[in-house]
């Protein structure tokens, strides 16, 4: 951490900044310069620092050094974290593939899904039993009947399955039904349901909040580490910006800078990271190009007539067309698909 | 809602779509253009339905016209609501304030807050005892014995008190003590949470997510008031974007457009709005010009030592200040504070 | 500036980065902390420095800590700047007010509208010639007849006159007949007309881009100082957001910050900051209230037929009825309009 | 255009904006609603419309159904146009890519970097001559003898000239020496320089601002076509968000997207999208998969040295590398690189 001080900061001021510094329990390296005096902070204390000190008389600003995640970091890790759940596996050299419908509907149009999408290659079914939705009049999820049409459909095609918790008191019974546990990105950072899923033994994928930070979202993962689960795959699926041709809009650059920055595998949305279907596959072979370890899908019998999020849901024949290239392009890069 | 057809659109197509649009309850009025035909759906559906035209064949997009929040609305309710709340009174010609620490740290550290900022003006004490933080290493709050050290400081003062919860589960024992639940930013579409304040017979303040559209806001509470709780208060908290010299970027345009919209009140919190204690005495004055019904604003006998938040916290001097400029605003502008 | 090597960079890596920082001409001071190494750079040089020591090998960032504008820094210049042009004055403790409309029209148009706003309070008038038009096919501005007309409204009213400038082959036309050159935000960083503008002896308006960070616009304005002319008013007329319910998201922030980094005055344009009429009276008094030095506001005789941005105008009694409001929270804050 | 009416609007404002609508040479349909009337505004006059009605008696928002851009749109023209410049060709199955220095230093570099660039299969060589630096006192560029470098680099090795122009005064020097005049992201709304280089019989690479929604890249586009000039190639170069670890976040949904609504070619610049070197190869391959006609990619002999953008470039080596797997990529999508 560097405290910047203004120019013209009393040495009285600067004193005062060393002793704060001093009982955060770190220690200081004062630097003069020619325009201004700035304090390093040197030591192994990360948190809380930089909230009191800015508020110091005579202080510019404070920048902080070290990043604030610990278990997810890279430097603290470097070898690369497999998360492997049912059929699915994510990190390795063969990238995950998880297609499904937005919402389980029926049981019959929940298995024609996973026949579907396992044939085509996906290696997990999704498909949201709980809907946390926008308005409180769209359709919510058939929640544990739900669960249990997933269930069959693993139990019919051998698919993982991939399917959303929305609070803490439902992780138990979502957690009986499915391999993964998935985060929404309105829940990145609701902790006690992180810490909730931190205590379960299912893998969990966890989706970046719309405007969270790339540090925010290794600090949201550092709580589901901390509680003891090590089975964090990470999603990016689009943040928000001024951009409304799209339903938001989808850094892929994200996917290597994760990659520099955590062990843990990255997946991408593109249906939420675009909301529009024509525009799906080809940010599906991009995400493989870019180096991603799982690519999450929305896949439908019947787009049109869905229930939930139809306007960015592939068809059964869009999403073999798709697998088809993607897995061109992953063998191009040498991985497998 | 308009179905805009792609130029080109075949009048199969357009048909396809109007049965589509009657499917919903809906009737359809085709308006052939000079370059395209569009379709305006007319009926009172609100939901879901541009979730799926979309994907219909031949369309260009889907415009909704239609505000998809209903008991919110002010077209609705045209008279604005007063939200009361002990102490606490929101929406009228007076103009609440809520201010205190940003974490209860200790019962001297409250009350002495409590005193201060009942002395110059508060109508309405906050305090966090139950902390959600971006990093699991952060200081997380006192809990419950931090709610009864708030209790003890309306006790002694008669302010009311507003404090957060953060899960479904908390809300009787958060309610038990407080007079205002506040709803956190990073909750706001925390469903489960929304629904189960909704339940209860507390004032609610509902922060908008630093990334949610003005429509968010309102649909989320809708949530509560659907759910039985009319006494809602949205409060402003700043929005996230590329400006980096602030924490967040507050738009204050958002309360005027908000009085149009809805009827309920609104509240700004310029000490999350910009993150920078010098920049907020201010946005007090501002958001009194802009014509909030309530400010809440961080307080700490010692900023530079408080255990959370510090770098935005004022002073109790500070304070002081802000509220006699604050209260000359609202007269000059015919209201009190 | 702090270089901050990775964890586990080589010392042979931090003495070729130390090497590296004394070829600029700057001192480096090597501080080993408990976790990496980070080499603090102190001395004058400021420039493109940053552009390729983070290209060295074991650097994990490069942060900067000086500023890098010079001329336009409060550190440099502690008292406010005041920049008078005719009857306008701007830095003071009078608050100046720029109104008229959007576009020069007709010749009767200008003059009512200077006469109106001049009665209203306003203290310059302010009217396009050159408009730049996001769509080629969108009406240009009357060019010179228009300077001409709004010459002549200046003589018959005493209010100095405020135009945008939108190539530097223009330059000499328009201080020909206006008092104050308005830089457009899209052209906040045309670099060559900020030096054309700046040797001249008008005074400038200097308009934020939609993405400009604050840095950006001082380095802006920067420009113009750096060529010789001082007289630079800053404006703030909204940034470019995900916010979709204004045209642009108006940060009154920047008014506070501003006053603190640089000693040239604020003006806010609340008619292109909110994009609608009926937000620009309540935004107004906000702007007053955090402190704006000036505003700029736009008014026409018959928003509805204006030929250009009659959404976001008021007509001559909402104007007035804004000014009177203005003028009583400015006195409010001891100060005049 | 689609004018909707507030709930309760009387039938006289109905009845005004039906002849506000008459008046701009547009038909009007009223539709009355379950809830509120719209007015359906059908015919060809595109252009202002919005921004008058918007202010009608009893109005609450109008709609824009057709896009505002004509000569660039696909509906216009359906197949794709394919840019020549000498050794470039960029829309075709041949995905073009134009590498080399930000900046040219010296006759040597120049001449390394065209050298470097055509051995690993670039069809174009980059530089900049004329530099729109932020700071004042950053480097500015060599202007004339820099274009002399890159014309002697052109004679030696065959490449295309990709170089900047920053003021339409400069238009016929610079068209002078190189074969696509490159607008910068700067000026994209520099209308006066738009139309300069569409006289011109260069072609032009337009950047997209870096907060210019696609719409408005489009216009931008259509001042260049309009004015004559059919060669125009669109870059997406990153647009800014929230989203700090990169210096601009790089969207690739726009390829596809801008694929559906213009004939245009697309280029992606993947060094100023992401501003970190070693990001850059993996939003190369990304980009190539996402669909685009072309790479602008920064390479230097010796980055950690460059005058500028030198955190952002590639080495030789590097950039052969990319170019390898951007090969395998495009063949793996039946395109050639």
């Amino acid at each position: 951490m560097i405290v910047v001080m203004k120019q013209g900061a009393t040495p009285d001021q600067v004193q005062h900044m060393v002793r704060q510094v001093e009982s955060l329990g770190l220690k200081a390296h004062v630097i003069v310069g020619a325009e201004r005096t700035v304090i390093a902070a040197v030591g192994v204390k990360r948190d809380g620092n930089k909230e009191s000190l800015e508020s110091g008389p005579g202080v510019a600003e404070v920048v902080p050094i070290s990043a604030p995640y610990k278990v997810a970091s890279r430097e603290v890790k470097p070898e690369r974290t497999v998360v492997t759940a049912g059929s699915l596996s994510v990190g390795g050299n063969q990238i995950g593939v998880i297609a499904g419908p937005c919402s389980v509907e029926t049981e019959k149009q929940i298995l024609a899904c996973a026949v579907a999408v396992r044939e085509a290659g996906a290696t997990a079914l999704r498909g949201g039993a709980f809907k946390p939705r926008t308005s409180p009049y769209s359709f919510q999820g058939l929640k544990e009947d739900g669960l249990k049409m997933l269930a069959a459909a693993r139990d019919a095609t051998g698919l993982a399955i991939v399917t959303e918790v929305v609070a803490s008191e439902d992780v138990d019974l979502v957690a009986k039904y499915a391999e993964v546990l998935q985060i929404g990105a309105r829940n990145m950072q609701n902790y006690r349901l992180l810490e909730a899923v931190g205590r379960t033994e299912r893998a969990v994928l966890l989706k970046r909040g719309p405007s969270a930070t790339v540090e925010e979202l290794l600090l949201a993962a550092e709580y589901i580490l901390d509680a003891g689960n090590p089975n964090v795959m990470l999603c990016e699926r689009g943040v928000r910006t001024f951009e409304a041709h799209t339903r938001f809009t989808l850094p892929l650059a994200t996917v290597p800078y994760l990659h520099q920055k955590t062990h843990l595998p990255v997946v991408v949305d593109p249906s939420h990271g675009t909301g529009h279907a024509y525009l799906v596959p080809d940010m599906c072979t991009a995400s493989v190009a870019a180096g991603a370890d799982g690519l999450i899908i929305e896949v439908h019998p019947d787009p049109e007539n869905a229930l939930s999020d139809g306007y960015q849901t592939l068809n059964f024949e869009q999403f073999k067309q798709v697998m088809r290239r993607c897995r061109k392009v992953a063998e191009a890069l040498d991985k497998t698909l």
